[in-house]
C-alpha cells in the first residue's frame, strides 16, 4: 500500500531560532560555579524568579534535581565528577537547544570540566558566572552544615578545604556575594543580559 | 558584615505549575516506541512542527542529539541500552518539569525499560504511542538502509530481526502506519493531547 511506503523521511524543521523566536528571548546557559557557600543556589533562584516573573523561559539545573536522578549512578571520585559535569553541560545544551535561559548551579571546581562544557556550546551560548567569595565567609554561613562535618573530619576531599578550587579565568560575570548583596547581584545579571540582548528590557 | 552572612536561604520558587500557565498548555513525554523504520522519527518530527505551529513549547529527543552527545560514552551492550533509556528518561523528566512537551523517538524495545521511566514520572505524564508497523514493511520503508546490512550480516543484536521487540501492553495510543497517514497519524495524537486537555483546542 501507498500509505505505508511513501513517508517523507525528514528533519524536524523546528529549529532553537524558532523558540527563541516564540518565546520572545534568547536561549543560553548561566553556569554558576563557586565554593560552598557562596551562594550558588540562592542568587540562582532568585534571578530565576525575576527572570520568571518577567515572562522568560528558564529551568534551573542543580543537585536536588540531577543528583537524585540523571547523576544518581555517579559518586564523587575524581572520574565522576567530571562525568557529573559532562551531563550537566551536556542537557545543558540540550535545554538551550529547546530555548530556555538555563541556570546551573554547581561547584564544579575543575576549569577544565568548564571549559569543555563551554566548547560543547556555540558563541555567547555559555556565560560563565563566577560567584565569588571567601573560603573564610562561606564557613561562616555554612547553609548546609558541610563545613562543619568536614572540620569534624566526616567528610573528605572537600572543595577549598582538602580539595582544589580553581577560579574561572575569563568568566563572563563576576558576582561578589561578599560585598553585594542578592538583589545587587541579580540586577546586575539581569543587565549583562539586557545589555547582550538575551531578553529584552528598556534600561 | 551583615550583607554576606544574612543570605536567606530558599528553593525556587518556579515551579512546573508556573511554567505550564507561562506556557499556556501542560507539559508531559510522549515516548514513541516501535521498531527501526516504523515511523518514530518522522512522526514525532511532523507532530512537533504541528504543536509548535498551535504555540505549544517543545522539545524532541532522539538518537542525533542524545547518541553524540549525553550517551556518547554508551555502547550497545544490554548494561548500555538500558542506561542510554534511563538516561533518556531522566532528561524527559527534567524537561517535563521545564513544562515542555517532550517528543522522544527511540526504538526503546524493553518493556522494563520504558516502565520504568514511566514510574518515573507523575500520573498523565507519560504517554506511551505504540508506532506500530509490520516487520516486513520496516524491512522495505528501510529508511537508514539497517536492515540491508543486517541481511548482509554487517549489524548484529538488530531489533526485530535477531534482538527482541516488547510491545506495549497498555500504551496510551497505538498509531498503526501502515495503514494511516502521516496526517491522520500526527492528528490522532493532537486530538488525544486536546481531549486530555494537554493542550487547548476548540475541537
Amino acid at each position: 500500500m501507498n500509505k505505508s511506503t511513501n513517508i517523507v523521511w525528514h528533519q524536524s524543521s523546528v529549529k532553537k531560532a524558532d523558540r527563541e523566536n516564540l518565546n520572545n528571548h534568547k536561549s543560553a546557559v548561566l553556569w554558576f560555579t563557586g565554593l560552598s557557600g557562596s551562594g550558588k543556589s540562592t542568587l540562582s533562584s532568585a534571578l530565576e524568579s525575576e527572570l520568571f516573573s518577567i515572562g522568560t523561559h528558564t529551568y534551573r539545573l542543580d543537585g536536588d534535581n540531577v543528583r537524585h536522578g540523571l547523576n544518581k549512578n555517579l559518586g564523587f571520585s575524581p572520574e565522576d565528577r567530571t562525568e557529573n559535569i559532562r551531563r550537566i553541560g551536556e542537557v545543558s545544551k540540550l535545554m538551550v537547544d529547546a530555548g530556555l535561559i538555563t541556570l546551573t548551579a554547581f561547584i564544579s571546581p575543575y576549569r577544565e570540566d568548564r571549559d569543555r562544557v563551554r566548547a560543547t556550546l556555540a558563541q555567547g551560548e555559555f556565560i560563565e558566572i563566577y560567584v565569588k567569595c571567601s573560603l573564610d565567609i562561606c564557613e561562616v554561613r555554612d547553609p548546609k552544615g558541610l563545613y562543619k562535618k568536614v572540620r569534624l573530619g566526616e567528610i573528605n576531599n572537600f572543595t577549598g578545604i582538602d580539595a582544589p578550587y580553581e577560579e574561572p579565568l575569563h568568566p563572563e560575570i563576576i558576582v561578589d556575594t561578599e560585598n553585594q548583596t542578592l538583589e545587587e547581584s541579580v540586577q546586575m545579571i539581569i543587565q549583562y543580559l539586557k545589555e547582550m540582548q538575551y531578553i529584552k528590557g528598556t534600561s
